[in-house]
């Protein structure tokens, strides 16, 4: 079945995991898995119930601790060049009557400095105590929502 | 850590879950997770040890059981349009030294009838029991992977 824009949002947030699809500059498509959180709509959304509200749903994630290497830099170039991204979060069980998905098909943007980075670094150490020890010290990524999908196997809501 | 082409091939095979990317026609990306089965080396890439078995890896994916939903479509039609795919297993852990991923980069097919589907169904049906009792029906995906990737923490491996 279908999941609601507000059952997406939910169970996107609580995962721990999430999965970043880019496309290259030749248009094919790159997979990387990433940390994240779902950071609440954007000010100018906030409008409590409405669309817009929905739409503006902001998710951060940061580069790991080796922003010199090949990957996380082509990942940065990759978003620069295409902005549009696709993130899913989904659950796996060997009981398939319980499987479920959540994709967000975003807009991404890469902050290297200023307060909404700062605030995106914030955010991921409240969610995740293995980044309090070691903070995120590189760029931190913010995805804008356009769309929430989502579905669940019919015993799993 | 990088992992080898063999690491790759052996941690992917080994995962009950994969994500997959694809382009749109509008050249966005979308995600969605798939069961696959890893078949080994074409034919034609059968020699040993060399560049061409590793770039001959083939990997199965039956569309599911609602094969008239708009997201098995949309998959489908993706692929005829643009065959160039990305492909993800990890496995998350609160423990982030044990983290670890694997990509494979793909040329994807869509098979509706013939000998080579049915291979696919069947391999399908070797690894999940849950589709010894509802077979895939509709039609599977053949991936050629071009190109492995995958990192580990230090720890991991």
């Amino acid at each position: 079945m279908q999941l609601t824009d507000e059952q997406c949002r939910v169970r996107f947030a609580g995962a721990r995991v999430a999965r970043l699809a880019t496309v290259a500059g030749d248009g094919s498509p790159r997979l990387v898995p990433i940390t994240f959180v779902v950071a609440g709509a954007l000010a100018a959304g906030d409008i409590a119930g409405t669309k817009e509200a929905v739409a503006g749903d902001v998710v951060f994630s940061a580069v790991d601790h080796k922003p010199k290497s090949t990957t996380a830099l082509a990942r940065l170039r990759r978003i620069e060049h295409e902005p549009r991204v696709s993130l899913l979060a989904d659950d796996y069980s060997e009981d398939w009557t319980r499987l479920w998905w959540v994709r967000a098909d975003a807009h991404a943007e890469v902050l290297t400095t200023g307060p909404d980075r700062k605030s995106g670094a914030s955010l991921l150490e409240e969610k995740y105590e293995q980044y309090r020890s070691q903070p995120p010290q590189h760029a931190v990524i913010r995805f804008v929502v356009d769309r929430w999908s989502g579905w669940a196997a019919g015993n799993a809501v």
